[in-house]
């Protein structure tokens, strides 16, 4: 493995085998793409300037998202992560690259991408299931279609926001079980949804699917992504075309994309499918991702969902939402669906932790235990994975804070 | 009325009252802003800069969407409105405005707005009560939750097309209720819903609910629409997150947006809602819009669905979407739902005129009736209402024909 010149980050979780792209700015100057290493940032636009690579990469580097950057193509990814790789490996270029390597601590971060469309997939079997024992005890956990099909939908995509973004406690109608009319007020129930994201760099045509097996030609990298949900908002509102605003209110993705060149090792087999997929779906071919995620609740790990557990793989995912024609298009964000695993510690929202509300979990660190968030609650997402270099790489992490109904 | 020089407007559906924006294009020109009056679109852009009035206008409407017109705000929306009904109503500004009035036989029309976000609404009782029956029969057509919230979701803002874009008859998966197990291939079941679109203008804050009279403030004007939707796709998928394929694959506005300021003779009365909505539905304040519809299959009106019949208003739809705090953004689009009336000849829907497959409709044009949509069929959408000039106005129309699967 290629080893940096770059104080601080040789063996750490953002060695040169990992570097994910973002959005930064310093006090005072226009946002633009840089890629960390270590804790530092590495300005593109100007070392880029100093000679190579193409001038056509500077300008991309330039702009405030990460889609100029994207919409070029895999052909140019490759060849600026080849590129990044030789600036920060070869002690040749640290002179006139180390005037560009800002400290983290020195820079504000931006969400990455402009988003085009945001999709949310349902890919858990194990949240899936968890979800229908608690909503329809008694009843088969899966729907019929669950496994011929990756269930999704579409959300909002002028909520997706950035790492650290407040929450405010959504309001909206909610009706329990037993009241006999709505009611309108803050939520009640105000949950997370520990997800996976992943960020299309290049589009394809209206009316022309995109195959399995073209995944990485149009996936440019992945996220972490909290897609925040009101339950009772959604409980009422949800039949029979989906859920709305019980989503619509915020979805938080980190600040660093990953791309897919530095999760090369992160690729497994998935846990088994059956009944096999149909074709369009590439059964046999689709591979998971070993990624561990941790739920962190006001500074405590309350759960460590696996995303190697996940049922459906990320290009079946992405063969499902275009087999109808639909197109893709720069920035189009599509996420895995809450993660949980096998085991009662691994579940990736608290409706399951708590089994909607009725179990409490964390009495080991607070008292009487806890059920939904409470204003105040800060919710911190990592994920990390097996990096190409032998150790573990972090992907970036996604924060969030509730603020009190306005 | 201010009457208009313009040759064969005055009178017409396209009178001086009505002046819809759209966005145009002559041969190896650039697309941009125009406005419709009779025949021909008024460039507008080139006039703007002759003088009066302001330099931002121009340079709004040199752009190749209305969203940095839109962008602008209200007062800018009826500031240029009334110089435009200057320019086109007064002799005085004739020898210098006439070189831009192009024939609209010699332009190209383009999607007028670049889409945000896209929800579709589901505000036809009748609408939502014939699907009911049809889908769930012996039961209760109207879910518990339908008449006390706008029932909606959102859909994919990028697949979102012009009028006249063909549409590809999408493939997926289906099941019928007889089949034991999915199949792969084009859908069977290919249908048109025939709404109306509203187009936000003007964006809003994150966590800032927008109130139901704050309506002419956000939304621009309104588009014909089209929600192609693939029945049997829809019914294998839909269960539990709602419509994805089924509808992702296409759906069709209108060129032309006609401006909330032409539309301020067709406001009525809501057909009446019990029980009274929650306060932020603005219940009692709420009016509808009296337009028609027709629906034409390959040049024969099918149906004509009167929205005067819709539920919910628009300004609720509003209230709704955003009650939650999201946030909204210029661009955004939101759809009533199918409009249906009361009576068989004004559904909506092939399925509904139909009857789910089962009561083939048009015997009078066509031998043995239709039910679903066929390979080169031609659906036309089109939309008048009463015109502030005491004679009516055409909105504008949405345009479809049917291409075989891929």
């Amino acid at each position: 493995m290629t080893t940096t010149w770059v104080e601080g980050a040789a063996g750490s979780l953002f060695d040169i085998d990992n570097l994910p792209y973002g959005v930064f700015s310093r006090p005072g100057e226009e946002p633009r793409v840089g890629v960390r290493i270590g804790d530092h940032v590495l300005d593109l636009a100007p070392v880029a300037e100093l000679g190579d690579p193409a001038s056509e990469l500077a300008a991309a580097w330039r702009t405030p998202s990460l889609n100029a950057f994207m919409a070029m193509g895999g052909e140019w990814w490759r060849t600026a992560r080849g590129w990044i790789v030789e600036v920060l490996g070869d002690e040749v270029h640290r002179a006139r690259t180390q005037p560009h390597l800002v400290p983290l601590a020195d820079v504000s971060l931006h969400l990455p991408v402009e988003v085009a469309d945001y999709v949310d997939f349902y890919a858990s079997e194990y949240h899936a299931s968890n979800v229908g024992r608690i909503f329809r005890p008694g009843q088969e956990p899966l729907l019929p279609n669950w496994k011929h099909l990756p269930v999704g939908y579409h959300g909002r995509a002028g909520t997706v926001v950035g790492s650290g973004t407040p929450v405010v406690r959504p309001q909206g109608q909610r009706k329990a079980p037993t009241e006999e009319v709505p009611s309108f007020g803050p939520s009640r129930r105000l949950d997370i949804e520990a997800e996976l994201g992943f960020v299309v760099g290049s589009g394809s045509e209206l009316g022309s699917p995109v195959a399995h097996d073209a995944f990485p030609d149009h996936v440019f990298g992945v996220v972490g992504l909290n897609d925040w949900s009101a339950r009772d908002i959604q409980a009422w509102e949800y039949v029979p075309l989906g859920p709305f605003l019980g989503k619509s209110f915020a979805t938080s993705v980190s600040h660093w994309v990953t791309p897919l060149q530095a999760l090369g090792a992160a690729w497994t087999e998935l846990p088994g499918q059956d009944p096999t997929p149909l074709p369009y779906l590439g059964p046999g071919e689709a591979k998971g991702l070993d990624i561990d995620v941790e739920v962190v609740l006001n500074g405590e790990v309350v759960s460590r969902p696996p995303y190697r557990t996940m049922y459906w793989s990320p290009a079946q995912m992405l063969a499902h939402m275009t087999v109808n024609g639909a197109s893709l298009r720069t920035g189009d964000l599509y996420a895995s669906g809450t993660i949980s695993g096998t085991e009662p510690d691994q579940r990736g929202s608290f409706l399951e932790l708590s089994w909607g509300g009725k179990e409490p979990f964390g009495a080991e660190h607070w008292e009487g235990g806890r059920t939904f968030l409470e204003d105040g609650d800060e919710v911190v997402l990592r994920y990390t994975a097996p990096g190409t270099g032998g150790g573990r790489i972090a992907l970036g992490e996604v924060v969030g804070r509730i603020e009190p109904a306005r």
